[in-house]
């Protein structure tokens, strides 16, 4: 029973590994015979921003391990302005843990991270999911001075997490409900809470979108190189990175299936989280060299 | 163990409906407390060319219903030159069949005729599968003489079934392997076996594509009168039917999840069966207002 009633982002304890020059802060909770699974966060977001309801299904097969990147939550250090530095923090992190291999789910600025992480170490991974993503080149990756993003970020009747409800998730009532119950479900965490990300944290991950939006060479030529089985999800009407992004992602990669939601904006598994974790599970299931599951 | 025995389209045994002005052929096999199913085939395809991998799991829920449109296989009358006019023949088979209301497989040219039923009677579908198919108004839909698509169908030395692997499957070596296994499966049924197409209703159905192609009004935006939950299914490398149509399909219907398979052309589902029968199998399976399953 002890074990159930700690596999939650709610009440995980929150843990500190020191290793190269850092100390990264991360939850670890779960367990099962499946592989780890590394989560990594979107743009400004903490340990605290994962939904539970998203973690904790994934979490009782499997060990969840969440992380904060160098200079965000209370990791120590600076947050690179490139996705390369912080793909090197990851692996540091990884390598202090002693895990030679696990799964990962990347979102947003973390599959950006997932797919660097992929080039540079193809080892490290088996199995992938990347959910509101873009490849290295991709377009329209987080402009927030778009008119759609400035609205709510400038809109000063919006306190906290409400700004996260507008841009996560569509402009229909049903995704905005869905957002509602989101934000409900990261404020039942209530102790040991990590520290929000300031305007220097977005900065420095606003730098960073903006190389990975220069290609290196042929434009998305180096997906080849990511042979992992891979599931890409999205909303389909994501303002933020909008899904042509993840029609290029398994358009290159060799070994990716697409999964898009209806209806739904940036935080599609969120809003979708019981089909998302029935999905994901089912993926991370497989042991076939082929991402079809 | 009867039931089981016949409830596959290898053995399945032709039945025929005189409904209108017509009599179709069709088969129905399999049981189940679930909605029946009704498949809608590709261009020239007829009965014998729906893979038992991909019906026969699905017959293990529920009845499935394999369909010649008119002057396709052993039905009676003229191939229509359009999809409106395929849909009235295929909504005269339920009516003939007494079935109000049922779940739908429209493959390629199928998936074109479903989308027009659902809009011209949309109580005939409680949930839609449409695969490697396009909304009206699409892009390259099956231009037969692109090089691509017009050199395998030129060549001499490919008989029969052998243009099929070619044209249904990509250009690498495990989809072209698992092209021959769906010929081979396709070859099981040795007797009973419908009337293959030949150029009159090749020309009539290409003839439906053209039309199909033209807009009408504002492109896409009939799709908002599809209201189902709709699994939108696609092979990353359709030369016949570009999974681009399949992107617009989800971006315009309202309720639709969108799968794409990699690796694979337009036979997707018959590549990857043991998935795509799990996935349609839940999708199915859900009795939920929205698609995500």
């Amino acid at each position: 029973m002890s074990v159930t009633a700690t596999a939650s982002n709610t009440t995980a304890p929150t843990q500190f590994l020191p290793a190269g020059n850092e100390r990264y802060a991360y939850r670890r909770f779960g367990s099962g015979s499946a592989r780890p699974l590394l989560c990594l966060q979107h743009f400004t977001g903490t340990l605290d921003n994962w939904d539970p309801a998203v973690t904790d299904p994934l979490a009782s097969e499997r060990e969840v391990i969440l992380f904060d990147n160098a200079g965000v939550g209370r990791s120590t250090g600076t947050v690179p302005q490139t996705i390369g530095g912080m793909a090197a923090h990851a692996l540091a992190f990884l390598d202090g843990l002693g895990l030679d291999s696990c799964d990962v789910l990347g979102f947003s600025l973390g599959g950006m991270v997932a797919q660097q992480m992929a080039l540079e170490r193809p080892s490290i991974f088996r199995r992938m999911i990347l959910v509101g993503t873009a490849p290295r080149g991709g377009d329209d990756i987080m402009h927030l001075e778009k008119p759609s993003l400035a609205r709510p970020l400038g809109d000063p009747t919006l306190e906290g997490y409400a700004v996260l409800q507008k841009i996560f998730f569509a402009p229909t009532s049903s995704s905005q409900a869905a957002g509602g119950a989101f934000i409900e479900r990261l404020l039942q965490r209530k102790a040991d809470l990590d520290t929000p990300s300031g305007p220097g944290v977005a900065a420095a991950q606003i730098a960073a979108f903006r190389e990975w939006e220069q290609p290196h060479g042929t434009r998305f030529a180096e997906l080849a190189g990511i042979r992992q089985p891979t599931l890409v999800g999205n909303g389909v009407h994501d303002d933020m990175i909008p899904v042509s992004n993840s029609y290029r992602l398994i358009e290159n990669l060799p070994n990716a299936m697409l999964l898009v939601y209806p209806d739904s904006g940036h935080g599609s598994l969120f809003q979708f989280h019981e089909s998302f974790t029935r999905q994901a599970a089912a993926f991370l299931a497989s042991d076939s060299p082929f991402a079809p599951y």
